[in-house]
């Protein structure tokens, strides 16, 4: 395949409230370097951070104008000199924080973020280092391996990372969201139970078709932490805590001796009001989760194609061109499952 | 429930060839100790162990004579009067070592065995201390919770005693026996895959349904351990080595760098010749799996009842009465799954 | 050795501010039932738990009157006729929470706590089930060995409960109470590095005796976790939180990405402002200890005397019948290390 | 510091009995690649692995000829221009195989060695790729640096890859070569007991020195494997083995129930003759050990920092020039620690 001069991508030049900092234009093609990659991107995918980048509302590091996005997928096309890993042809997935290769994340690899300080996906071609991509799992389309940059991998983490979930062990998720829907279907490949929370009956019986074992509408029930306790005579292990107006308030309701609460995210909003004491009077474990390492990720694709995982996608997918409408679309949430962008 | 003053019981008296030691007769019940439960057992199922005990094969320590069998479930009856975690009505299953709770077993645990050193499930009624019982899981027979005495818990034991088992990783089961029967199910509700070999294309079809991934004829293919290694692109990361004939070869071809052997039984017959060494060249370990403690076991009834994992029992089902004929018939190794016995 | 009839014995018999509550009376000496074990006590020692509940400030379940009391040491006197794991003269511990042996802690054993819901160690003689003692460490005295009950094994459980302290990582500790003490010593004897706050000049200086490479004295240096943060160059991986006024907000700022910190107690006082979303922001975990498991206690008995390390004692050591001075004295803070009782 | 055209180095031109393929020659500096650094190589040391390779017994895959040497340290000259993990100045030790990153290790990772597949470190200047090294600790100098590259490394994975040392565990060592003395200083940093085999009385008061708390005379006591047992109350956790004549047999006496017998090496000879099913009756498990990761390296820097290890060098120390007489001393048996050389 040959590769253009130049190529589209989406640069977040300025922030706002309408997207308008987020600009369509022609860029170039990064040139590849000894240990670098080419990469044809076909895929990605949008999380709630891209779009609190445009809008200023980030509380982390960014070096703007950067090229949006950090979900992306797609095929090499050339490989540097030096590279060892890959080779033309390879159907690959971006590393989010490209120097957390494996451990707890540095200082530096917490600023080395794709579409916040490094240049995103949003593009047609990303030139990457090597060790800033995980090959693609071998039954996904390109749209569906972008998600597990950002989604797939916080999800794994949190289930994962600190105290490995096993067969067995109940798991509760929150809402509909993309890290909370990969949770249900990880937790389930693994032998665990899930309970679910929604806030409609349709949702609730997309999460049943997913395998949740319970679920429990929240609107009607205020107490769904204590509601939840009791669907399991073990209790719950692991908590995924989307960081939503007292959530977390039901969360340590429900909760068991020891359990963990792992937080992947906030939904702006009000701070709880829960003190960090009640994780001595709940015996709990409360943990901030910030996506993950390249040695998560790799394990993550292997239970991907072992249980033949498919993310859930939208029905609504965009192209490159329209991606700010993906934005749009999702900054309103009428979404269930990832936002994916096709692009040509 | 009243109880008896006798019950009927086998007892093993001697060692010989033909089984002529395991005696049918009347015994006591035993009293009911202050931190001891009643246990009316109904179910029972053999090991290759049980079999080799009253053979004379048995390698480990015994206590003759001795009631037999290690393998029981059944519903508690009464409780002493400082019991705390046992009720009337309880379903419950036996622990294997008596005394093994949790950790590394000891010398003293590892000699506190069932149908060995103390007096085994093999009869109506047994009495043992609260903590040499686990909950039974509810999904299941008193039978099928028999299975998990021995097989079961060897079998969790292997995935989860040392380096836990996670999604997307490969186990390689040999032949249909109980304790790779078990794996199989165990791995693939833990969302791993799996590679069984057999000897018979009907069995093959069993393994299959029973969630195989792959299935390898060992007759047809001697050098199966190689055609394993090949089945995934990322190697096997345990085998179940039940240590027959030339198996160990094999395995050692198949396991991946860093991979386990776990070493669950032998067959008798012909040592392995391969050296010990050969974990050096094979970048592998092997350890020698026997049973489990009471913290393992209850870890894996919460993942049998999570996932309704129901153990193979061979359509043959004995009676206590006519539970000598189960010695028989799995001497002969006709059976496919656990030999089950049930009592009135 | 004979025992006698009747016992001496601290009952907390109500609750009140000035420890009118707490009783010293002549009481029964228990029957040895069939597991269970009979203690001449010969060590206590107080924890900040002891002193609230006959103050009426203990927010956990409580069964009173109760005798007093959870740390407690001495010889086994005599084992009842199914004790297999005791004999008469064998060096005991008891442990804080009876019914919890191995795992995280269930509902049940949570309200088996010693001096609180069952009778406790401020008494000459004691009855514990055989699984609620552990061996003492052959290099203790019985007051040394009494403080392992509570304040030791929270501080073991902070350590390894959950992310196991590796050589080469870094602790901090608050203060110079008992957890913190005890983590000072077992960190250092595991090869970690420390960083202590504290006061005064004076306590500094014991704390580098004990090991501390850098101590910080919280009181010039009101910003002391940017300060420890700094000390070295990874980071700190655990915090001891003892839960005192505004420490909570130095030790998010102290505490490298994905490390731990581990809340220990509450010194009663203000709630911490802190929102629970920093973990998220600061990227780390928090989490609450519950003293621990028979597991555990097991283990940290080995390392004590693999290291031979002596419990900080205060100079002042009280005897049962002054029992309740101690009780006194160490409300006024005073002390340095565990406050000790000696029983005759 | 100004870098010349040419350097000497120790190629390995062919294999024979005398090291005669073993040549000192002027050689090539390496161009600096966008993701490599230039270091100037000041220490060197010597594995038993590199006398075996010119002697063409080593049994594994070599890409000849090669610069010789596998351990190296030194300063970074000079990096490529996306380096972004190191800066001129820095103090850094080589990777023994420069490919494994983190986790098991794969095929294409267990074929990078240094001083077999790639060229290695008897040089003035190497080139490597930023990931192919670790920061030296700031307490060693670059010969004791170097000696972390393979033995420090084996030994560290030893006891950490597989089931991390606790404080209290109690490892057993053999002889005195380079892995059994870092594992010895490294148990003991970790507040582990070590007991320690050796052949001579001097060299047991030098063990003594380094902290041994038991050291057994294999020549004298034949059947050390059972003496050790019985050194300590809980039993040996974790024996290294050197796999020399009949030492296994030894291990397999000493090693309690689910302890593990690492294998680091093998001095040729004759092949263990216990079988592998031994790990069965013994319940133990034995795990060949091949270095270790990048990740394992970090972690054990730190730990070598934090406690001030300082790896034993042999009294006599080589330069680059006389490197093949450090050869043919180590080849001859008389060193007692690493065999080192300083190159200028």
């Amino acid at each position: 395949m040959s590769v253009p001069a130049t190529q589209k991508q989406w640069l977040i030049e300025g922030q706002d409230n309408d997207f308008k900092g987020l600009v369509y234009q022609d860029g170039p093609i990064p040139k590849v370097g000894e240990n670098e990659v080419l990469v044809k991107l076909s895929g990605a995918s949008l999380n709630y951070r891209d779009l609190i980048i445009p809008k200023g509302m980030y509380p982390f590091p960014l070096d703007l104008p950067v090229v949006a996005g950090s979900d992306g997928a797609g095929e090499v096309l050339a490989v540097g000199s030096k590279v060892t890993t890959w080779k033309q042809g390879d159907k690959v997935v971006t590393l989010f924080n490209q120097g957390h290769q494996f451990g707890p994340i540095s200082d530096a690899a917490s600023k080395s973020g794709l579409g916040g300080v490094l240049d995103g996906t949003l593009r047609q071609y990303g030139v990457f280092n090597e060790n800033g991509l995980v090959r693609a799992p071998a039954n996904l389309s390109h749209v569906e391996a972008a998600t597990l940059t950002c989604a797939g991998l916080t999800s794994w983490n949190a289930l994962y990372g600190l105290k490995p979930l096993k067969p067995g062990e109940t798991v509760l998720v929150q809402g509909t969201g993309g890290v909370s829907l990969f949770t249900l279907q990880f937790a389930k490949a693994a032998g665990a139970r899930v309970i679910a929370t929604t806030s409609s009956a349709a949702k609730a019986e997309k999460l049943k078709q997913l395998g949740a074992d319970f679920v429990i509408n929240y609107v009607e029930d205020k107490n769904w932490g204590e509601t939840a306790r009791k669907c399991v005579p073990d209790g719950i292990d692991h908590v995924i805590e989307v960081g939503g107006e007292a959530t977390l308030t039901q969360s340590l309701k429900a909760v068991k001796f020891e359990g963990i609460i792992s937080i992947i995210g906030f939904l702006g909003g009000t701070q709880p009001k829960d003190s960090i004491m009640e994780v001595l009077s709940r015996i709990c474990t409360i943990r901030g989760v910030y996506v993950g390492s390249k040695a998560q990720m790799v394990e993550m694709v292997a239970a991907i194609e072992a249980n033949d995982i498919k993310p859930v996608i939208d029905q609504k997918v965009f192209t490159l061109e329209t991606a700010k409408e993906a934005y749009e679309y999702m900054w309103k949430k009428g979404h269930f499952g990832k936002v994916g962008i096709t692009i040509e």
